[in-house]
């Protein structure tokens, strides 16, 4: 039996969704690793939609996370309302601005954010039922929300406001380069600060197929 | 000077645009080739848009081409229209549909399809500077249209009537698996099947990474 790996997505493009190249090389590894994929997105509205080209916000435009997300995941994607702590091995959360506009409000209210409630809840139940939790680029921010009375260890990257916003839920930051990861082992908590370091493609595979080793590994 | 390889675009998901797996796989093997990915894509509207969850026709919505796009290049990406054949050592087309609906009409047409004016002009210019071109999954469908005449050699899958439309165009049709390549040699056109075939993005990665090692060493 393969190792179950749930993988969390915001919607596609990292502007107002999951970061594309962070989701697909976290599909990519996990499939290397000899593990499933399973992903899952929330059923809602985005909060924004954003002219990739541009840059600019698309004023008028609606889309939805879950079916947005469905194309990175080639269309076999789940709502989170379905995945339960038992469904899964492990979950990983790739990054890019849906982590912090639609799985959380972290982009806005920093250390004041919210969690979607879902996203929430999983994240409680995996962790309370001892499953190793993996983060990327953003992401970690919603793990310091979480679980920050526990005070985890994770990485996001060098930008000292946004380390200070993690401290500020209680969370320990520690520095890492984009090749590599931070572990908190007692809590199997695992990041990477991805594109919030990286500059290159090639540099943030590096550290992403570490975090999901270590991640199957704990599995 | 790092050898730069244009990248074609034609949305972001595999049922209206560019298969988003495909695409990002072909940035890390040019990055990881010690060479620059270039994006590009023509500014023109999506022939249309499919809700991946479902996998209807999502009736009402019109979106961009280059500005979908533009979610898997991280805002990096420049129209079509701009791109000469002086500007990039290499070309190469990532499948998906967008591939046969946007980049062309192959997916109603077949043999008898018609390439985007841009799209077949950069091909054109590309294969008389002799500079080499290559195309993953769905997208040799493209180059019997453009180079039918000359008969190249291509891979297409195992779909009998897909192979069968493409040697309608001229092509000469060479079938192999997932993680390898076909390369006709004498006019620098590389192709795989990726998706047309492949069960996992491991196995699409492998012949991915073979085409881009191929393309870049061939520039």
């Amino acid at each position: 039996m393969k190792k179950r790996i749930g993988v969390l997505l915001s919607g596609c493009g990292v502007q107002d969704g999951t970061e594309i190249h962070e989701a697909v090389l976290l599909l990519l590894a996990i499939d290397r690793a000899g593990a499933e994929a399973c992903c899952y997105a929330p059923n809602a509205p985005q909060r924004v939609v954003v002219n990739h080209f541009t840059g600019e916000e698309s004023g008028g435009e609606r889309r939805n996370i879950l079916v947005e997300s469905a194309r990175i995941a080639r269309g076999k994607i789940r709502s989170i309302g379905e995945l339960k702590a038992s469904n899964v091995d492990a979950l990983i959360l790739p990054g890019g601005f849906g982590a912090a506009k639609n799985l959380s409000d972290f982009a806005f209210r920093r250390a004041n954010c919210t969690v979607h409630s879902e996203v929430g809840r999983i994240l409680r139940e995996m962790h309370a039922a001892g499953k190793p939790l993996g983060f990327v680029c953003i992401a970690p921010a919603l793990a310091a929300r979480v679980l920050g009375e526990e005070h985890p260890k994770l990485t996001i990257g060098n930008d000292p406001a946004t380390a200070d916003a993690l401290r500020g839920m209680g969370a320990e930051h520690i520095e890492c380069g984009a090749t590599e990861i931070v572990e908190d082992p007692g809590r199997k908590i695992v990041s990477t600060p991805a594109y919030m370091l990286g500059t290159g493609i090639a540099e943030v595979a590096e550290g992403i197929e570490k975090l999901v080793k270590r991640v199957v590994a704990l599995a």
